[in-house]
């Protein structure tokens, strides 16, 4: 009896060091890049922010440092940031020209290369776990519409009535780009600006089994043609993850970022070519992306767990926690 | 005036000559890999495929060989094969598990590195033409849904009645589907037999001006779930085109092709690891995508003219035609 009190001890304190005190896990967030200076995030709001982006981070990490996977590091990182109307994603989803909310999300699990996402749904109330149920629980990568309600239904998920995204705010931002529309004559169809497309959330994840994992949620647009879907549910584009590269979250103007096919690019730069991550992701934000007046940022965490938040706007929501006990959140780009 | 003759005669000589007879221009074209043996495609069946096949290249060739772009090349060609009933796209679409038939399409110029696509469509004729009004009619990359019906609409495009795709083969084989699926408790959500998956249509192209386009369509999966979205409107995953390395157009099991971002791919090797485009394009189909099981094929041009159209299936619909007067169609493995 003693002995097995010892045998297990011994196991307990080694497994306890090897998989917990001694193991690298990493998480990064972002609340979406965009037109964030202190004028618009002012010193009153700022604390709610990175209350948030901190909630986020800690929930997490919760997961991670008790030896949890990445995908459910990041799935709970990201419904945080989706229950919160501060970002556009979830609750408080910008609204379509249309005036509804049409939620995205994708999720990627670096080991089996397996993903699912969702697109255009209205009354998930967690769109992220509708994507992880995809993957997991179905065929298919990507389904969209009723079709995806359907089954986020028949799996479980909570259903909410769409009023439950509605945010004051975002409504009034809204109707204040009907009347901009009125006045030029802008159908809705035309490029939006940068202050249209703030708030996407994402994150990404390296576990302490090595395991590398992404997610990335949105409302889209403010004022997006009805059935447009962006980046963010676009593996490749907006999401990636692989165990024998990186894990990247992407958000700015998703066309561009569709068109670059940018999330799978920094993988393959990696990959194919030996470039670093933080000089692969700086070239795809700050030159490529940049020189094409296109807006945006992403973040990413490689197999080694390095890190990497690049962004071309003023500012982004972002912040990273790792076992190294260090927990960072920012907003502004000179910070 | 007599000398105002000799000059325009001269440079109309020059540009006739390098504008047209030595000018490079390549059509591929794709009607879907699959389980494509004598024993289903009969020689009673099999001259309407090849003289379809034969239709869609010729189609594309006119256009090029007068010096018209690669994008109105390989628009012209896959709408050939989506107004026949013997491709799963447009015409002769396969069933989704509710009995409704949901189109998806995409096209991308590799000269502007820019692209459009369309995903559950059920009334728009032609779908890949959707895709391209999406790409230069919209700021949008991918419309889904009555949002894109409504776009189509609005850009003058053909709306038919959702009846207009039905044929009766597609419908036997759907009710075959739902009673194999009603012995076997099958829901529909689980992996398709290699028979669900044939008949994606696709086309890529080189221009006299150097410039490449890819183009695919589809009916998806046949008895797939309804919303679901496969590889054939993501840019990356089934369509890509950049001038800089390929045009790739994809067919197989599409949720592999989206997990390994597969056109995207090809193009990355090309460009970061200087593998030919037929050593990438073999290795992603006959090594990869085989060694997970996965079923399917591409067709690609790059910027010289090379072409490769691998498939890991027992048949794919193929062909291409080119500026040197070739024109081949075929459809088994051993052809």
């Amino acid at each position: 009896m003693k002995k097995t009190i010892v045998i297990l001890t011994f196991i307990f304190i080694v497994f306890g060091l090897s998989g917990q005190q001694d193991s690298l896990y990493v998480l990064v967030i972002h609340g979406g890049a965009g037109n964030i200076t202190p004028e618009r995030i002012t010193k009153d709001v700022k604390p709610a922010y990175v209350a948030k982006l901190t909630e986020s981070l800690q929930a997490g990490e919760e997961i991670l440092k008790n030896g949890g996977t990445s995908l459910d590091a990041v799935e709970a990182a990201v419904r945080v940031l989706e229950d919160s109307p501060l970002f556009n994603a979830g609750r408080g989803a910008v609204f379509t020209i249309d005036g509804n909310n049409e939620l995205d999300a994708s999720i990627m699990c670096g080991k089996e290369i397996n993903s699912g996402a969702v697109a255009s749904i209205t009354n998930v109330k967690n769109p992220i776990s509708a994507a992880r149920k995809v993957m997991e629980e179905s065929p298919h990568v990507l389904l969209i519409g009723k079709g995806a309600e359907r089954f986020s239904y028949e799996k479980g998920l909570e259903i909410v009535d769409p009023s439950y995204f509605f945010d004051q705010e975002r409504w009034d931002n809204y109707r204040e780009l009907l009347k901009r529309q009125r006045k030029g004559g802008d159908t809705g169809m035309n490029d939006p600006s940068p202050d249209d497309m703030m708030g996407t959330v994402g994150a990404v994840a390296l576990d302490i089994h090595g395991n590398l994992a992404a997610a990335t949620s949105t409302g889209g647009m403010s004022g997006k043609q009805f059935g447009r879907v962006g980046d963010s549910p676009i593996i490749g584009a907006g999401t990636y993850a692989n165990n024998k590269s990186c894990a990247v979250s992407a958000t700015g103007h998703g066309e561009y970022f569709i068109r670059n096919v940018v999330a799978y690019d920094i993988s393959a730069r990696m990959k194919y070519k030996g470039t670093s991550l933080d000089e692969a992701a700086n070239y795809i934000i700050n030159d490529k992306l940049k020189g094409l007046n296109v807006n945006g940022g992403l973040i990413s965490v490689d197999k080694e767990g390095n890190i990497t938040m690049p962004f071309n706007t003023s500012g982004m929501h972002r912040g990273f926690v790792n076992s190294e006990g260090q927990l960072e959140v920012k907003i502004f780009g000179d910070e």
